[in-house]
């Protein structure tokens, strides 16, 4: 295997159906069988440098795990300090739900609010020290925010492509940064799908498409921070919201990296992956329930518009690293999103986007259905940002109490009555 | 001296005009002189146990600061993760200013997404050690997203007093928390006075009234996070925004406890502190302007709404210690807010809220103006996040370019024209 890796931490890039090989380059499908590429890394060299003591030397971001990502040493990366979030002990909620250890990994605490900064960070430093000028992708409204953060942040072009629906709220984080903003009106995957073209014709760097196998890579810093932040342990469960399921994928890949280079104990169980889903979009969860690997297509209907990718691309890989690692594919109603936004913020003051509605949903959902006896540790991912989406519990009134007032003890007193 | 503190980190307080000591106790006014109470540290006693290692064997928080915070050891701390926000080397908005070395301290990514998760943290794990149920607060927006979340978090009940005309990003991210949250027909000077008879009536810990010599404590963390990100040294110049003025003694008090613990080099000069406002509530800078340390009061007129306080309780301390430290204190207009918004948006990746507007507009001005020579060390304080005022640039268009096409490759040629 050669190109651009030779002797180097990437040696080059892998089919995963049929193990073709390939140099490292800008595409993302296999000529030979149409699979997904992943990119192929030289362990031996890898788990010679990697240590605890390695890793804790690096910066307080998800660039500490820079040797399990596909950026050599010399290449310099387009950061705004993404990952490294907090993993919080969720006590308030865990009493809720019967569970001591319940964990919340808020990654709405990155740069532009959500997960995609990590896989965003890692595309466009790739992109840029190979030559790419201009920054691509097709968007739900979380990678539009990073993809026009980080562009400007490298000096670079940006085209990003949102279906003209999306929540005010994205659009504005996202034009704020003078990308060349495309509203398409169609649902994500058309939106995808025209860029699946556009990739064909301009010579831009398209962080899903095909600058994808180095994009996705981004996502395995969530796991190994979890673990870093556990004390170099993984957890019994994750459970981790279902778009694509192409970070889901990349989990399987970053706790079985952890446990092939001895970061984690030899002989550690990997823990079950569990999938959530917004009913209103849930193609993975309608095939997990079937019992069978193959993702039927659905037209999305959900306010969980970050996830609602209703051809997903890994679906049938997330059906099966569910089962290979004990987990479940669960999904929620559009009610029970809203409602689990509301207690996730009244237990531990996280403000979650509908999303992460989705996830607490399913992970309330499971825990009354007595999925845990009570003392597994059971993480939630929590992508994105609350503030994205407020349009979905500002429309639902809180029920806090509010009272408008004059400015005097005696209105106070007479308004509120304690 | 005695108190709670006995034999301890904390040794008492004490006023900052008169001196008179008081022991450890939530009240915040001399009853001699009126002045404002600090917290009294025993000094001799942190040197022994604060060093550069034992900081950074701490938390990835601002907790690792704890030896310089008024928490005992003991006390356990109400958390989510806040400070050590990244430090951004800010090489595209330097170009653009003529600065080579300029950092930008990226305060919106804390939990609730502004500098105010620093001191409510304080404030709340205080509040509730010594026995409190209840925490208060008169906010502008910023403290009553962390109020409400904080409190939240702790499991205790909290009263959060805004102006009635608040953003609403800032409103539906401070009631998903579910406080109780009352609006008061008045500007944010009428909600202080509110608050400040309130504290009299009821047994509350409100933040910025009876616990604010521990609330405003936390305020230093964003000063010892930027010495320990430049490497343990001290920058040239820090630009602030200027509200109360609270944090800009924090600021001063901060580097002067890095000098005297010898956390930074032996005779290190001290930063200039400079002051930031929005001219269209510039109390402070008007009595800069005039060479007097009399502030008087102002009607706030400005879309900076979370520094919009026309009465600044410690807006003559900020004018003293801008004159010790070599700093000044500036301010700009509405159009330049805006304009400051977009700068740092375009050319960093960053979207930051109004207050953030008038601090980069401060730093753009004086830079322009020929303050710096080119190499000096300069930090901007961007302490909240755009989504909070996402209003201010969303009414007026973005620069960038924007298309609305059908989802094919003919309509995207047709449209975009490249």
């Amino acid at each position: 295997m050669s190109g651009l890796g030779n002797g180097r931490r990437v040696i080059g890039m892998r089919c995963r159906e049929c193990g073709t090989e390939y140099p490292v380059q800008a595409t993302h499908v296999c000529e030979m069988c149409f699979g997904p590429l992943d990119v192929v890394y030289d362990y031996d060299a890898i788990r010679k440098r990697i240590s605890h003591r390695s890793i804790a030397a690096g910066p307080p971001s998800m660039w500490r795990y820079r040797d399990l990502l596909p950026l050599e040493d010399e290449v310099p990366v387009v950061t705004l300090g993404e990952g490294f979030t907090p993993l919080i002990h969720a006590e308030r909620l865990g009493a809720e739900l019967g569970l001591r250890n319940l964990y919340l990994k808020n990654d709405s605490m990155n740069p532009t609010n959500s997960f995609k900064d990590r896989v965003v960070s890692v595309a466009v430093s790739w992109a840029r020290a190979h030559g790419f000028e201009t920054i691509g992708c097709a968007s739900t409204g979380n990678l539009a925010n990073a993809v026009a953060a980080y562009s400007a942040r490298a000096g670079l072009e940006a085209f990003v492509f949102i279906p003209s629906d999306l929540e005010p709220g994205k659009v504005v984080s996202t034009s704020v940064f003078e990308p060349n903003l495309i509203a398409v009106r169609g649902n994500y995957d058309q939106v995808n799908r025209l860029c699946s073209q556009l990739v064909e014709t301009y010579p831009w760097a398209f962080c899903n498409i095909n600058v994808r196998p180095f994009y996705a890579e981004g996502s395995k810093t969530l796991d190994f921070e979890t673990a870093e932040q556990l004390g170099w342990r993984l957890p019994d469960e994750i459970v981790i919201p279902i778009a694509s399921g192409c970070q889901f994928v990349k989990h399987r890949r970053a706790v079985g990296e952890m446990v092939d280079l001895g970061l984690v104990e030899a002989g550690s169980r990997l823990p079950a992956l569990t999938g959530a889903q917004a009913l209103g979009c849930a193609p993975v969860y309608n095939a997990w329930k079937e019992g069978t690997e193959t993702v039927l297509p659905v037209k999305p209907n959900t306010i969980a518009k970050s996830i609602a990718i209703g051809s997903p691309s890994d679906g049938s890989y997330v059906i099966r690293i569910a089962r290979e690692t004990g987990g479940v594919v669960e999904a929620v109603t559009e009610e029970e999103i809203i409602d689990s936004i509301r207690l996730l913020a009244r237990t531990e003051g996280i403000f979650t986007e509908t999303a992460g509605g989705v996830t607490i949903g399913v992970l309330a959902k499971l825990a009354r259905a007595g999925r845990w006896k009570g003392d597994e540790v059971v993480v939630a991912y929590v992508t994105g940002h609350g503030l994205k989406t407020a349009d979905a519990v500002a429309a639902a009134p809180s029920p806090g109490r509010r009272f408008e007032i004059e400015p005097t003890l005696k209105s106070f007193k007479e308004s509120v009555n304690i």
